[in-house]
């Protein structure tokens, strides 16, 4: 028998959330599942990380073959956590998800679930994001039979140092596949609400929308759209915009260096 | 008179951090400015939205010819309530600092201070992050002159679409002067603190310190080190590892997609 491999699970809708439920079920033959996920709901708070507040983390019974912790934080604080007290390894592998609600196109930035699998790539452990388009109802047992083979091919072939694959499923009945994807450029923007306090004083609910953009055939908008489940290799190692900088730096440097000269 | 550009300035540290300060007053001959800023401190929450919790926005009088708001939320809050609620206009640029602390190297997914920036970017807002590598008893004046000259060249040689300028200042005494450079790969990585609750419980502080990388010697982090202000071009419309899609979506989309013809 060859060894499981090592997976740490985590999510941004919170330890209790039903996606994380059928994310790890959907895994728990294939390896050794070690879920670390945030105590409650962090929907949209990025890679952010908590460092004003002070942190509890505790042991979670799920009654089944997995070990699991709940972390009063963020995603990004779960993964930090959990390699450096909780777990005392380095994973294979670091899952996140099932997220309620598309991370596809710009969102990437925004979504803790995939800030988490982020985190994890800055230090060279390897992640994978799925999330599910809809947002109401999720239907979660649709998606589960592509996770372990999309986990598998993803361990059998990895991919290059600080990318991530980021894989959303279409909010259409049936899936009609999966295909490799770019990132589109749709994402949620405000839908501010303004109301009013018992007291008297206004508030907003920021809200959100879905912005649609011209998109790229090959774009995970574009084919989530068409029925098709959406992997994007998704680089965050070095975001320098290689081409400005070689084209601008010696006009810029001039400019700002050269002046009494 | 030529009428003077309208700049949307925020931060992370807080409508009252001396940063913010120093950063208005170095723009204020130059430039219309309305400031939109967390009414408390807010490091670390990166492109991070508050969608579980009301938001409120007050006016608040700095006594100086600028308008300002705070907002109880995070960067990328002020900006998407300043663009749509509280300005009620597009302004030629977003800047946001002088941030407490360095932004060098891969932290630019972790700061609140670029996260404003981002979330300007992503509507075709352009913008530039100004941080100091100093966190304790950071030096804003030694910055100060050089903020004006470098928003000035934005505004007159803006950056291509989905691109913004991340300037972090060196510790050094002196800044030696200011380059176009590379992301680098240094950050801040957890250094977690354990401790116990007065009622008995452990609790933990995340903790930061910085992880050193080999560094290019273009790189912002290692030019900081030599004394020069660094200021980084990052890209963040498309994050697709181009590379990666082209060499394996063929084989990807036949492995997951042709397996039963």
């Amino acid at each position: 028998m060859t060894k499981k491999p090592k997976i740490l699970v985590t999510n941004d809708d919170g330890i209790m959330a039903p996606g994380l439920r059928h994310l790890w079920e959907a895994l728990v033959d294939i390896a050794e599942l070690h879920i670390v996920a945030p105590a409650t709901e962090q929907s949209a708070v990025g890679l952010g990380l908590t460092i004003r507040h002070p942190i509890q983390i505790e042991a979670v019974d799920l009654k089944e073959p997995a070990s699991a912790w709940k972390v009063t934080g963020t995603p990004a604080d779960c993964i930090r956590l959990g390699l450096s007290v909780i777990l005392g390894f380095k994973p294979d592998l670091i899952v996140s998800g099932i997220n309620r609600g598309s991370n596809a196109g710009r969102n990437v930035l925004y979504s803790g679930t995939i800030g988490g699998v982020i985190e994890g790539t800055l230090r060279n452990v390897p992640g994978i994001a799925f999330s599910c388009s809809d947002f109401v109802n999720p239907d979660y047992k649709k998606a589960a039979p592509l996770i372990a083979p999309l986990v598998q091919h993803l361990l059998e072939h990895p991919l290059p140092k600080g990318t991530l694959l980021n894989v959303n499923f279409p909010e259409t009945e049936e899936i009609l596949g999966i295909k490799m994807a770019r990132q589109g450029k749709g994402l949620w923007v405000e839908d501010p609400d303004k109301r009013t306090h018992p007291e008297g004083h206004h508030y907003y609910w920021l809200g959100g929308k879905w912005q649609d953009h011209d998109e790229h055939e090959e774009s995970d908008v574009h084919l989530l759209k068409q029925g098709y489940a959406a992997a994007v290799p998704i680089h965050i190692n070095e975001l320098t915009d290689l081409a400005h900088f070689h084209e601008r730096k010696e006009r810029f440097n001039k400019f700002f260096n050269d002046k009494d000269s």
